[in-house]
C-alpha cells in the first residue's frame, strides 16, 4: 500500500477564469490515476493544497508528522518544486534507512491542467521509484531520483540536479 | 545509460486525416520526454514501428538481438500491449539475472495522440523502473511492474494482472 | 433557436481502448458547447451515429425529413467529412431560400477527442454562420463558408474548395 | 482578405515554468488558424502583447488608427475580456456602418495553451461573423455576437450578455 500525500504546488494549479489567476481547487492526483490506469494500491490524502513558497516551517512539520503517523511503509508527496529540497531536508534528518520508510517527492514545472504539462510524466516515474527504492527520503524529477542531501534545483533552468 | 527501443504499438499510433485512420509516423518518444523534461541520459532508436498483433517471430528476434548487441545494461522497450507479455517471454528466456541486463517493456492503452493518452504516465513509470529493478525482464503497465513469467493482460478490462 | 443535428462522423469519433480501433459512443457536442461557453439558444438532436461513407440514400432522406419537420429555422448539422458535400446537395435540392431555413453542415478532419482536432474551430465557426446568413444551405469547413451547389472536397488535401 | 489584429489578453498568455506566472510569449493565432485548417483569407499581425486591464487610452487610440489605416474592411481583433467592451466602445464611435469595414472583437476566458480553453472555439465564432455582418463593431463571445454599443460582460459569470 503506498500513500500519496498531497501538498499543492504547480501540479494542482488552475486557472481561475473570472480573476484570471492560477489557484487551486482540488487535487488533480485522482484524475491522474485514473488516466494512467493505475493498479498500484494507493490511497490519496490532501494535507494541504499551498504554494510551495508559503510553505512555513510548521507546514514542513506537519508533513514529517504525517509520514511520521502514516502506517504506509511507502509514501509518495507531491510538492510545489520551488521548496521540494527544504522539505526533502526536513524529512531525510528524520526518515533514514533504519526507518522502514520509502518517502518520494514530486511535482511539477507546468499545472497538470495545461496541455504541456510535464506532471503526468512525474506522478508516473514517482510512483515507480517509490515501489522499488530502498528505505529513505528522494526527489523524484526529470526522470530521475536523487537522495535528500544531494540535490538542488537549479534556478535558472528549472531542473533538478546533483547538488 | 538507458538505451529506449521503439518498436511501435499504440503508443505511437496517429490520426491519418485524408484516410480516417490510425496509422504509424514517426514515434513520440522524443517528444514525450521533452514534455517531462526527462534529463535521465537516454538514447532512443526505432527497430519497427508495428502493431503487436503483426509482430512475427523473426520481429521478437530482432528485438532479442538488439538487447543482446547493446551495450546499454538498462533497456526500455515500447511496445504495442496486445503481445507485450510474448515479447517479455522471448526475452525473458535469454535474459536471466546472469546477464546483467534490466530490460523494462512498457506501452499505451490510448495512443499518445489522444488528449486521454495513458502514455505519458507509463513512459515516466517505465523509466524509473528500469533505472532501479535489478537484471532481469519486466513488463511496466498499470503504475507497476511484472517479471516475465508472471503477468498477463486481462483481454476483458484491458489491465495487466499477476498470471 | 438553433437546431444541431448530430449525425456522426470524425467529429465524434472515440478510441475505443479495447478493440484499438475508433468507434462511436456518445456525441461530444454538447461537450464541446460547454468548452465554448455557448449561450447561443441551441437544442442538440442526434439523428444517428454513423461513418459518412456508410450513409445511406435512407439516412440522407431522413435528415431531410428531419430538417423539414424541425420548427427550428436554423439548423446547423455535423456530418463526416467525406460525404457531407452529397447530404449538402440533398438538402439544396429542397431547402431553397424560398423555404426560410438556414442550414450549415460541419464536421471535423481529426476526431474532437485528439488533442489537435479541428472540431471546436468548425463548430464555433458553423454555429456562427448559421446564425447570420440568409435561408439556403451551406457547407462551413475551413473557416470559410460555401452554398451547397458550389463545394468540394479535395481528396489530395482534405481541404473543402470552391467547384 | 481579413485583418487579425493581435492585441493580447487571455488568448495568448502562456505558463512561464520559472517564475510559475503567466506571461505572454508570442501569439498563438497562426497555430490556431493552422489547427483549424483554415483556408481564409487571413494576415495577422500583432499590434500589442497586453493584459486588457492595462490597456491605456493610448492604446485603444492605436487599434482605432490601425484599424482605419488598414486596407482590409474586415477586421478581426483578439483582445482581453476584462475591457474588450471599452475597446469596442471606442471603436463604435468611429466605425459606423457608413464606414463599410466590418471589425469583430473576440477573446478568451482560458488561455488557449490550458486544455480547456476556449479560445478555439471563439476564434473560429468571430472569424466567421467577420466574413458575413455588415460594417459595424460587433462583440463575439459566447457562441454569439452583439453590436459594440449593447454589450456588457457580467462580472459574476463571465458571460458576455446585452446590455
Amino acid at each position: 500500500m503506498i500513500l500519496i500525500l498531497v501538498t499543492g504546488g504547480t501540479f494542482d494549479k488552475e486557472y481561475h477564469e473570472l480573476s484570471g489567476t492560477l489557484a487551486f481547487k482540488e487535487t488533480h492526483v485522482p484524475e491522474m490515476l485514473r488516466r494512467g490506469r493505475c493498479r498500484a494500491d494507493v490511497s490519496v490524502r490532501t494535507l494541504m493544497m499551498i504554494d510551495s513558497l508559503e510553505m512555513s516551517g510548521a507546514d514542513r512539520a506537519a508533513i514529517v508528522a504525517e509520514c511520521r503517523r502514516a502506517e504506509e511503509t511507502r509514501i509518495l508527496i507531491t510538492h510545489g518544486t520551488d521548496t521540494m529540497v527544504e522539505t526533502a531536508v526536513a524529512l531525510g534528518r528524520v526518515f533514514d534507512h533504519t526507518q522502514d520508510k520509502t518517502i518520494v517527492l514530486t511535482g511539477a514545472m507546468v499545472p497538470y491542467a495545461f496541455g504541456s504539462s510535464d506532471g503526468l510524466f512525474n506522478l508516473g516515474s514517482a510512483l515507480s521509484f517509490v515501489q522499488v527504492l530502498p528505505a529513505g527520503v528522494y526527489v523524484a524529477m526529470n526522470g530521475r531520483y536523487f537522495t535528500w542531501d544531494r540535490v538542488q534545483k537549479n534556478r535558472e533552468t528549472g531542473i533538478f540536479e546533483p547538488a
